[in-house]
């Protein structure tokens, strides 16, 4: 720990509705727009924390849902928490859990009073509530811990997606609670909030009041990045974000390919999650300047160039795309890694850029020029 | 390369049968005894370069097999050889490619002049022969070339034994020839000799001064660790090793356990290879001073000693047995990478602890400690 407080957002500069700044925590600056790689079971996926620390990384994830069933989250506060156990040192945000229970678990049940289901490893059963979901961040010794909430699935009638919206504003106010419950820990962490309602306008309107009303230390944009598409994400981020408070960190959750995240940063978003990055460099996709490429391409059998002939990453500073080509096609443990270094470091050159854009008043000129070469994504928004 | 000559082997101190010294080739010098970690594919698996030097490996070898097959020679010396390939400049053994063309391959078909066989990964046709193991290992840009030999299968019979010896003796007369007509690589690089003869005294003899006439750089002791048990393979090492020059190194291949490697130093062997450290590491098994340990065992769910306390590898300066156990049992990529460099680390810091035994006179006691410590073998003597 150190003299930083427990919990402080400055913004340094502004560029249209974009923001760069930081936030200081206890563990140490979270520089923002930040992205922070996944490291669902206590691992960012085939990187070492000292490598995901030399990308440019200040903060990473941890899952609540993958860590409560292995190792534990009563063993993991006795082997001394999720930093010591992992060797990361710096903040580390879990998230509720909320999520990964619905897509991941079996036999679940939802109740007013949480989430009944069985592991997908061993068909044990748990329960997640807001109080429980409180608990086992705080025996992670998470740093932000994410309120419980319920991700509306997409699409939602107008209908469901506020029952499920006002399930999730009345979870947060428990999440609230059982978070200022654990003092000691609450002392040293913050709570974010996360906005829902699907689609509808006044429905994010209403949950963001909510929220406000509770108080958060940041806010987090949920329910997108689940199937609508990108230009569907930013139609509702052009309202959305506007309607959480200016002086707290804004975090839109699960997001996503480099132009995604661009076009959220130009819309006020400060902070960014998603496996993209890693999982799919475990399958050969490495990002460029110039889009995604393949790398068990055949045309990169014999092709002496690195992944991106721009970056600056010690992949790119030693290994061709043949060897990569060769590392990848051949299943070989260290592809994986490599592959996974160079896309870590790309997502965090990709934030470097954007905050220098904002920092020197060029964001538009900056995000054109990056959608030019990098081209439109096709697909879907999320990961 | 550098003003190092081609090969030189300088003892700077005996014990018993047992030296220790260098060899010097123009990619750097050679430490022995040494134990070259196994890079098959073009990668020591699951470890940066950086971090195999680091670990203390002078040299690695490369499996000619792997390499002729993906992603081919003619392919790898377009693009630079294997050192440029896959960053790695100091030296690289490869070998001849025979052993695993019998182990591994399909249809195979072996006559006098070589091996026919289709690739055991996509059934394409290929002919192995000393003059082609020859120039494949120069297309890879090799520094120590094996001869391609026949690796007699046991048990053998006498008669067997005697005739696959001779095979690989003319083989060896072969190899001799094929790698002198490479004359640009024959004055970077050097070639050594295998002696054969199953469990035979009178036919490792008869090896022995064949290859001698014909003479090599140095000379391994091949059709070992094939099964025979440790005691056997003592056994056979307590003359055959006496056969060969004493001016030129020993090498004895796929070997072995920790306890197998002490004792065929005390037998006067000087290199070493095994796919054992990496291997095993990737499947959870690490070696400590006190034997191996399966880290998947439920007594390390919350032990939170490093895998060995008095090892000084990156891997025990920073993480316990705890999170490797739930690593492993996760099937996370982090723990082949952890387990496999602190496997590497424990082997290269047996080597230097028997160097140093050797140049300090005290290799017996050296070598009874760790034997009344790390226990004895109950298993095959090979890897």
């Amino acid at each position: 720990m150190s003299d930083r407080p427990r919990f402080s957002f400055a913004v340094s500069a502004r560029c249209g509705a974009a923001r760069t700044g930081a936030i200081s925590m206890m563990r140490g600056e979270i520089r923002t727009p930040a992205f922070m790689p996944v490291g669902t079971a206590a691992t960012v996926k085939a990187m070492k924390p000292r490598d995901v620390r030399a990308a440019g990384a200040d903060i990473i994830l941890g899952n609540t849902y993958h860590l409560m069933l292995r190792p534990g989250a009563e063993r993991m506060a006795r082997l001394g928490g999720l930093h010591a156990f992992m060797g990361w040192d710096r903040p580390i945000l879990t998230d509720s859990g909320g999520y990964q229970v619905m897509s991941l678990s079996e036999l679940r049940k939802m109740s007013e009073e949480g989430v009944s289901f069985k592991s997908h490893l061993d068909g044990s059963a748990h329960m997640l509530t807001p109080e429980r979901s409180m608990e086992i961040q705080r025996l992670l010794g998470s740093d932000i811990v994410m309120a419980f909430d319920e991700c509306t699935s997409w699409p939602a009638t107008r209908e469901d997606a506020a029952a499920s919206m006002e399930r999730s504003m009345r979870w947060a106010r428990r999440s609230r609670d059982g978070f200022d419950a654990g003092e000691a820990h609450a002392a040293r962490a913050a709570l974010f909030g996360i906005q829902q309602g699907s689609m509808f306008e006044d429905l994010r309107r209403t949950s963001s009041d909510k929220l406000i009303d509770i108080g958060f230390d940041g806010y987090a944009v949920g329910g997108l990045a689940v199937g609508e598409g990108q230009a569907e994400m930013f139609r509702v981020l052009d309202f959305a974000v506007a309607m959480l408070p200016e002086d707290r960190p804004r975090y839109l959750m699960g997001v996503g390919k480099p132009d995604d995240i661009v076009g959220a940063v130009e819309r006020g978003i400060d902070m960014f999650d998603c496996v993209l990055p890693t999982r799919s460099g475990r399958t050969g996709q490495a990002f460029t300047r110039d889009g995604p490429i393949n790398i068990k391409n055949a045309r990169f059998a014999e092709d002496q160039a690195p992944l991106d002939p721009e970056c600056g990453c010690p992949v790119c500073a030693t290994w061709s795309r043949a060897y990569l080509h060769h590392l990848i096609r051949s299943g070989e443990i260290l592809g994986a890694m490599l592959m996974t270094e160079h896309n870590v470091n790309f997502y965090q050159d990709l934030m470097q850029g954007l905050r220098d854009a904002i920092a020197d008043g060029r964001l538009p000129a900056h995000a054109d020029a990056f959608r030019a070469r990098y081209g439109r994504s096709k697909g879907e928004a999320g990961c």
